[in-house]
């Protein structure tokens, strides 16, 4: 029962009728027992700004999820951000602190690395293929750094972008072996599309499916369809495959913790 | 269940944690089969400017509520407002239309009314005296010369600001006579309290409730306490009391319907 006693959080998209974290999220706090909601909010890139002004205003307001499109200007519209998520160049989760300072950090890859580990497939010592270099491989880039993989090979149709990306990454985690390549799977433990290729049924396939062998790994971020023309695949080739979903839900909890002000286990 | 199809509306009061508008408006919305939400937003009266240009890029909204202390400030942020909101000088409630316009009226003299006429207390043809003459004061004392009172007689202890409201009223609804008088209750079928006399425990009587008769009506429009102390010595002396929650709970109605772009049936 929502009274005026109960703590306001948001997540801010456009649209926003497809986001699952009101569920997710509403179900943490309705387990923890705390008298809070999450709401959704569609603003859309212009607006994005005064929503941030008026946030600082909102005394009841704990914090607020920003996604598409606005995980990378959401970054400059906060008065404070982690190292990480100013190395990754976007923020997902922003806390609102009670003199309305909004400090932003980035949740999706260690979400997505805390998703791998609850299936079995710490990413720790493994060989990578990320494929992509956006914003989302950006994040998961950083994060299965943190968590100590042996190599990360990003690829991406322009290349110039995975290199950019590698360079970043090699630069922050000096200890492990991050590069640009092609797309090709062979000889990886783990292959993760980070692209949006496989939301729409006629789309290309992220890298060559043919050349997968069984037992690798293969993760998706995608989370609509929850099974993608790649993971399907995968599967047919004896691959182990990842589901979008696992990123979102491994980092809920990370999520509330942090716009909670309480250790967020990360 | 909340998910990102939700309509989203709200109530901006500062403080919030006393508001009851959330339980009441969310009950019509699970009622009318409703996907919508009404959160609570406390936002003090610095920040309410940056709030309203926030909603008006919040393309999910379907319109906020806003109680003390705004809701004369939120006439001057509004679009457009209704002739009665501008000639009582508040909005209480706001409908965000599609292109992000905000447009205002006011229901608590309305909805009063309809509270009382829904006790078998329909002000038409009555000798009224209202107590006060704030923004209240106002709002009731339109609606009751819009409703038909034989007279409304208006008592504050500034007394020029009852004859400026007085003579506000009057000039809009000519038929009714609307004077300035003392606090004095006797002539009157009802005496209404707009004044916050009441609240606190050791609050002065608003009127000389010694010379309240038996079958008069004595009315508030204090929710907390449920039943103040003039409503108390008014019933001991044989008067009807009226509680100050019908006004909330008959204008609620009103607000869904206006902020749904519905006819709202006044």
């Amino acid at each position: 029962m929502i009274t005026g006693h109960t703590q306001l959080f948001g997540i801010i998209a456009n649209p926003v009728a497809q986001v699952r974290t009101p569920q997710v999220l509403n179900t943490i706090f309705e387990q923890r027992g705390l008298d809070a909601i999450l709401v959704p909010m569609q603003v859309d890139t212009e607006a994005l700004p005064k929503a941030f002004e008026a946030f600082r205003g909102f005394n009841n307001m704990g914090g607020f999820i920003v996604t598409v499109p606005h995980k990378t200007i959401a970054l400059h519209l906060c008065d404070e951000v982690s190292v990480a998520a100013q190395n990754i160049g976007a923020v997902n989760t922003i806390r609102r602190e009670e003199n309305g300072r909004l400090v932003g950090d980035m949740f999706d890859g260690r979400g997505f690395v805390r998703g791998l580990a609850a299936e079995g497939w710490g990413p720790g010592g493994r060989h990578v293929l990320l494929v992509g270099a956006g914003g989302a491989a950006a994040a998961i880039g950083y994060a299965l750094a943190e968590a100590g993989v042996r190599s990360l090979t990003i690829a991406n149709r322009t290349r110039a972008k995975a290199e950019n990306l590698a360079a970043r990454i090699g630069e922050f985690f000096p200890a492990v072996r991050v590069v640009a390549g092609d797309t090709n799977p062979q000889g990886f433990d783990m292959i993760i599309n980070s692209t949006s290729l496989g939301m729409r049924a006629g789309d290309e396939l992220p890298f060559p499916a043919d050349l997968l062998k069984s037992g690798q790994l293969v993760a998706e971020i995608i989370m609509k369809p929850e099974r993608t023309k790649i993971m399907d695949i995968a599967a047919e080739r004896g691959c182990h495959v990842h589901e979008g979903f696992h990123m979102l839900t491994h980092q809920a909890e990370l999520m509330v913790n942090y716009m909670l002000g309480q250790e967020y286990g990360v």
